[in-house]
């Protein structure tokens, strides 16, 4: 009798987790430019582990940036071939003193995985590669399988499109699985459909070239703290809309029919806040909170700095100060067209007495994906049964920089079959992941394959 | 023949360096807890130079905070008594990449001394021991002399005024004597005759309990940033007012005749842009700029921060925001009452959505000295004779905590000379103090006594 799935799992999990935490001890934060070291052990790190599970061939691809670690598995070149996608870089883990277990060495505590990318994306995309190991390993696999994991998913993605446009035949695949999402809940399993663009600033406000005495020179310098805070004070209304010229330009008007399935999507806002501890929801007038996060863009100052940040109270009028700001777009909105309206009107509203730089840093578009394909209801029927219920078909608000790159490039529309939840604290202190939901995954990703193969059979 | 005060500096020069750099080597922080033990250091090192210098006795005084350096000369008690004020604590140094050399290692350079401290205050209040000894060394002291120093000037000196009202009759005096101003320039040398007040607060704006995502929850959870710099923003209008109420209800109104002597004071604002690097002045609306720093209140963010900071661009809706802000103080307000306005504002102005917490760090009162008086007059001819030009009377903008409570409990008002320039970059990186003004102002505190001694016995 065949080995199966949960078998398998139960016999080697101890091997498993003990190959994910190797991935997660690598410190591969694509932020920090003096990790490169860890980038490129990441990068080893994983090439190790797909020739252990099964595949024929790693090759670590240098880019202008981190490498791109390419497998493929040819089961029998007239068979069709899925590529699955992840990333092995990760966010950086500060602020480190919010952690209850250091961040790059995972500890295990109420059946959760606790690391930086215990779920984003090391945990996630690890499964795949233990759910092929299955396959091979008894002998079932009836497709071709690739993976692609690239090293500058969380800042941006920049070098993946030059890759896969010069290398389009290499990749060329039918199927592109990714795991790199959550789920509504563990109770609610769904698939993300849709996924939010994003663009990205930094803003630099001078006044004079030094630090002042605000004693000294304060109310007669302008103050660039303060002019930063009337800039960004501006950018948003009293009713939650932004207000940069054009901005909903090109937003995709969703229909009465979809907005009334949305409404259907299980939300419990009292549960919700208090998860995250807040007073209200908030956001833009005339939308429910799915869909100010799934079909509707947001403005988010992710960082601000200048001046004293110490302990105490110099009184100083500082020279500079900072903000990181980012948009959250939807289909229709090119993030081109939105990075040079926004550094136009910053620049526009800005006060004549200091200097405003804005340096775009970076964007993704957004996307969205068909329910009718063989892929969707191949994932469907994988969820059904492993879960218990149908998943749901979910916009989401994250962006993945990638997604849209693969449609363009490889003309192939990836499939978002996620298993994280949002109380896995990704990009937060304490990520974790369920150890429930790891093991679930695996089975998930292997009846895709059982359920999709079938399809071709038939 | 008596050696005169320019051979004595001359003849002693280095060792009144090297005492300098002894005091400034030490980095005495009143801001960073973690810097007591230099803050015990530098008192001590203050006794043993006073001691050489001459004084009769010193004690060193704890409080509920840093301890506080008393010294004593008694040269026969039927006389006056004259009494020093300086702060032996500093500034933090940070922004430390900005520093040419090191904050806490003296450099003579283009004959300045670049040091935390050169100038405010243990290079301005070392000068005083050093006209001291020489008047001592010399028997031309006719004066008894105290000697107070403190530890938590750029602090809000908290523990001093419950020491005053404490040892009111071991500080009791005739004359206070402060050098911990600036000049209008090297060549037209200023008394200070008015001081602003200060208030000062740190705001802490909550949302979540937790960093977010800003892909899956941005546009339905508050920014903490964005709604800080909603508050900040609304703090002043366009035309650079104050827009809390009541806030300008106890503002001295200047009259027409004092504003026309202050339009006399030189003031070239090309030079004044060039020098700090602005594009313009801004500030209140019908005021100049020496008006806005010297009679008007100002409203300064001096620092601000949350969210990711470094490098890159992480994706985060923060869980919290911070701001330190402070407010310049002029006659008649008083800043337990401002604080209380300020508070109550930022509260009732603050988004529902988020949690705003408003801590008062420290206030003081502003203060103005009488230009009619004989300690006025001496300190007048002395930078007369010292500097070939009778001194200006001018209000400046910075506040010094401690001068309104000796005027409250000591009955004193003390005098303000100062022999700093705006180029001296205090509570800046690369701080300095030119030596040219280091030995003019240890002879024009020196001519200060022989002038005041004289005034006695006429």
């Amino acid at each position: 009798m065949k080995t199966d799935i949960n078998a398998y799992i139960t016999e080697n999990q101890n091997r498993f987790f003990e190959e994910l935490f190797s991935l997660i001890r690598i410190p591969s934060v694509s932020a920090h430019s003096h990790r490169q070291t860890e980038i490129h052990q990441c990068a080893q790190r994983w090439k190790e582990l797909l020739l252990e599970a099964g595949v024929d061939e790693v090759n670590i691809f240098p880019t202008d940036g981190n490498p791109i670690v390419f497998a493929t598995k040819v089961t029998d070149p007239a068979l069709p071939t899925i590529m699955v996608y992840g990333h092995y870089d990760v966010m950086p883990a500060e602020p480190l003193e919010l952690w209850k277990s250091s961040p790059f060495e995972p500890e295990i505590r109420d059946g959760k995985i606790f690391a930086r990318g215990a779920d984003d994306d090391k945990g996630q995309s690890f499964m795949h590669a233990k759910a092929f190991e299955y396959l091979v390993k008894t002998n079932q696999l009836k497709y071709n399988v690739k993976f692609l994991l690239e090293g500058e998913e969380e800042i941006g993605s920049e070098n993946l499109e030059k890759f896969c446009s010069e290398n389009a035949e290499m990749l060329s695949c039918n199927t592109i699985l990714v795991s790199d999402t959550s789920m509504l809940s563990a109770e609610t399993p769904s698939i993300t459909t849709g996924l939010r663009g994003l663009a990205y600033w930094q803003i630099e406000v001078t006044s004079a070239s030094r630090d002042l005495h605000s004693g000294i020179f304060g109310g007669a310098v302008a103050n660039p703290i303060m002019e930063l805070t009337k800039i960004l004070a501006q950018l948003t209304n009293s009713e939650g809309k932004i207000t940069i010229p054009n901005f909903y330009d090109d937003v995709e008007e969703v229909s009465d029919y979809e907005r009334e399935l949305i409404a259907q999507i299980p939300f419990d806002e009292e549960d919700y806040k208090k998860k995250l501890s807040i007073k209200n929801v908030s956001g833009e007038k005339g939308y429910s909170t799915i869909e100010r996060t799934g079909i509707r863009p947001a403005l988010d100052v992710c960082g601000i700095w200048g001046g004293y940040t110490d302990e105490g109270t110099k009184t100083v009028l500082p020279s500079k100060a900072f903000a990181k700001l980012s948009a959250r777009l939807v289909p229709h909105q090119q993030y081109e067209k939105i990075a040079e309206l926004v550094t136009k009107h910053i620049k526009q509203i800005a006060s004549e007495n200091v200097e405003v730089k804005v340096d775009f840093l970076h964007g993704s578009q957004s996307y969205v994906c068909p329910i009718d394909s063989p892929e969707y209801r191949a994932a469907e029927a994988a969820y059904t049964k492993i879960f218990g219920i149908k998943p749901l078909p979910v916009r989401r608000g994250g962006s993945i920089g990638v997604i849209p790159v693969f449609e363009k490039v490889l003309k192939v529309k990836p499939l978002l079959m996620g298993f994280g939840l949002e109380s896995d604290a990704i990009h937060s202190p304490n990520e974790n992941f369920p150890i429930d939901l790891f093991f679930k995954g695996i089975r998930t990703i292997t009846e895709f394959y059982l359920q999709i193969q079938s399809d071709k059979k038939s």
